[in-house]
């Protein structure tokens, strides 16, 4: 049903954004749904939709030129997942849609140095899908290529007349559609009627020559280059790509896929594709019916009795719901406190173990040559017990090597950094700070 | 219904054993539940179950002289929920009910100096019921007094044909009978016909003249005194007192008490008699119906649309369970990790807060005047990372006085003790210990 793709024109920008409300508590600000690790791959381990995506477009276009649109906050976890070779477009600043697509596009354009004839898709990162969809991608090309339209999108067919999505109408049922119009959420009668008509739910994913948005956007936004976007990027009204670009346009087609398409957006859909019924520490009884646990806290969980029941827990809180009610998430954890609990690091993995008014203990994870730059805090003491590795710590300019079994005392405004010569992990552990982790003044001596 | 005693005979042996299973994620192996604080007093405080009927006895009987017989694991717990004037009778180990009953009257009459005609009331720290208990047992110390027989026992009306409970059978149905016979744990069907017959559940309450116990066990057990029996205790058979005297006893009458009277042996009927919905953080969605959260972790817990359902978690773990299912918890605890992660001890508190193969982390919290006594470890390394206090620490003999910031390095086989001034918290750091927290050496110089 797909086919390896050989021309090589394909470029893919994979927006990567979103907050981490919805599938509390296993994502939180600094690590949307998109980087949970709860798929398996063949060797048997776990990978994040980001990894899938990523893994999912390489298997099928072994010449695919992918480049994440993101934001500031998002780079040490892509890093860590995706390893520090991919191709990323980093936000300063969140600006919406449109300007995202533009800056990404001027990225390809000016530091990737993509041809303005070649093919850029763009997609969310996050949806589930098997590899029809990437095959689908390829007829995009196709389309694009062709220059029937100046913009070919996919519309997915609608399995049941959802609310949550916008609608596509095309102008015929064939596969290939010149659009007709384009409708906001429905409710669900009037999707219904949509979708007797023809419609398609709009995924957010569509094709273009690169010179076509650039052409648009120098138009719009009045730049000259990618370095020119970036400085001015913070003074950008926030407008969606759909309705600065899509809309406005009357040389467009959608392609029609009928595939696996999940939007995971919620527990309950997100559950559905997780395929084991445990993961971390836990244990379902006998009498447990479709129920899932996803644990990532270090002690056990043990479910007895339940039906249609979701379990997740990590650092930041424990979820335990009804899978249909898990859908009317997002008002209960906007109340719960979102201090992170858990954070990747260019330099390793942060944990908070325990907190309280004048106190702080966090796990340190710091890889081999992961390095914390040199920085001081105004009003809190640090203690660095070293549990494992070796490394090299600089203390007011003086050097030590530490490991296992070290403990290094850093009264506040004392600068500090670290770079670790294997592995290590320690235990920080935060004394009378009243900033809490804001309290950083990076050291640039 | 109750009346104050004025007597001053009175003296109640409360009996604190049990392990930690059935309400396990709260109860572990050195807190049982009868240490579980969920019951609110009029000022709003948590009580557990042995402060609760504490308070209670205390109440109606302000001469009662009550003693807990218990074991040395529950001491700290004891003394931190009920003082350090608390009279206790520890047991050296694990005996069954008859030695241990045996020691607890020894004690009365050799340490306590209590009269052998004056009564003795034994009953569980662990039943939920109301004043009109203790009321009743007022009626068995005149019962006793009036000596119409040797033993006396309390009764309890069934409300349903339970199969956790043995029968007594008593002679008619009259509020005070002789004791026909004691059936074993029935089948419900059977239970069903006792009942019918007047059958009464066998609570464990029973009330005798000090010197009847005693003149009995001096027999069965040839000791002369509570010292004597204390060295003596671990040679001693393990039986109960059911075994060993209540069953042979021809003298025996029983009190019929249809009062409130709830075995909390199950998280089922613990959860009924815990008032509050939340205790602890957590959010219970307006989905939410009959169901509770008892909270002692610090991050919160949302429930979204369950039915029936208990969640209850602690460092030990996180247990969510449909209710009639909670019934068929322990073999399932019986498999999970049961490394004590909480602790009361005699200086304060201990709580693990992140463990791995080479390392554990742990929040002790010591009262003022605490002391951890001069101890070494052989094969790990220790770090006091002082949070909070201030205390004298004394490493291999040298003193020094450490507060908020000061950071202590313990290498292995190093002597420490620690007081504190004034209450402290200290994150403890062990790391490369082989033994786990069993790896303490005592030094008594």
């Amino acid at each position: 049903m797909f086919s390896k793709a050989t021309t090589g024109r394909m470029n893919y920008i994979l927006l990567s954004g979103g907050s981490g409300k919805r599938l509390w508590p296993l994502s939180n600000d600094v690590r949307s749904k998109q980087f949970i690790k709860v798929f398996r791959d063949d060797a048997g381990n776990y990978l994040s939709m980001v990894q899938n995506i990523y893994k999912q477009i390489n298997d099928i276009d072994t010449n695919a030129k992918i480049t994440i649109a993101t934001s500031e906050t998002q780079v040490p976890m892509i890093y860590n997942q995706l390893g520090t070779e991919v191709s990323l477009c980093v936000e300063p600043c969140r600006r919406d849609t449109f300007p995202a697509i533009v800056l990404a596009t001027a990225y390809l354009r000016d530091v990737l140095h993509v041809s303005e004839d070649e093919t850029v898709v763009v997609c969310p990162v996050d949806p589930f899908v098997d590899l029809n969809y990437f095959a689908a991608m390829q007829q995009l090309d196709e389309l694009t290529q062709n220059g029937v339209a100046n913009l070919t999108l996919m519309g997915i067919e609608p399995t049941y007349p959802s609310e949550k999505y916008g609608y596509i109408m095309p102008k015929n049922k064939d596969i290939v559609s010149s659009v007709d119009s384009f409708k906001e959420k429905p409710d669900s009668k009037t999707a219904e009627k949509y979708i007797k008509d023809g419609a398609l739910w709009n995924a957010g994913v569509f094709a273009y020559k690169l010179k076509y948005v650039l052409n648009k956007a120098e138009k719009l936004l009045n730049f000259v280059s990618f370095e020119d976007l970036l400085a001015r990027y913070e003074s950008l009204e926030k407008i969606s790509f759909d309705y600065a670009v899509v809309e406005n346009e009357q040389d467009i087609q959608v392609l029609r896929f009928n595939g696996e398409w999940k939007d995971l957006g919620t527990w309950n859909a997100f559950a559905e594709v997780v395929e084991e019924s445990v993961i971390g520490k836990g244990i379902l009884d006998s009498e447990c019916n479709n129920t899932k646990i996803i644990n990532e806290l270090d002690i056990p969980i043990l479910c007895m009795g339940l039906q249609d029941v979701i379990v997740a827990a990590s650092d930041q809180g424990i979820l335990v719901s009804d899978k249909a009610s898990s859908d009317y998430i997002k008002p209960y954890v906007e109340k719960i406190d979102d201090t992170i609990m858990f954070a990747e690091k260019m330099w390793g993995t942060y944990r908070v173990i325990s907190k309280s008014d004048n106190s702080l203990v966090a796990q340190l994870k710091i890889k081999k040559n992961g390095e914390i730059s040199y920085h001081y805090h105004e009003t809190r003491d640090e203690i660095w017990n070293v549990i494992s590795g070796e490394g090299k710590v600089i203390i007011n300019g003086k050097e030590c090597i530490v490991e296992a079994g070290s403990c290094i005392r850093i009264p506040k405004k004392t600068k500090h950094s670290i770079c670790a010569n294997t592995e290590m992990e320690i235990i920080e552990v935060q004394i009378s700070g009243t900033k809490g982790a804001s309290d950083i003044i990076e050291c640039c001596e």
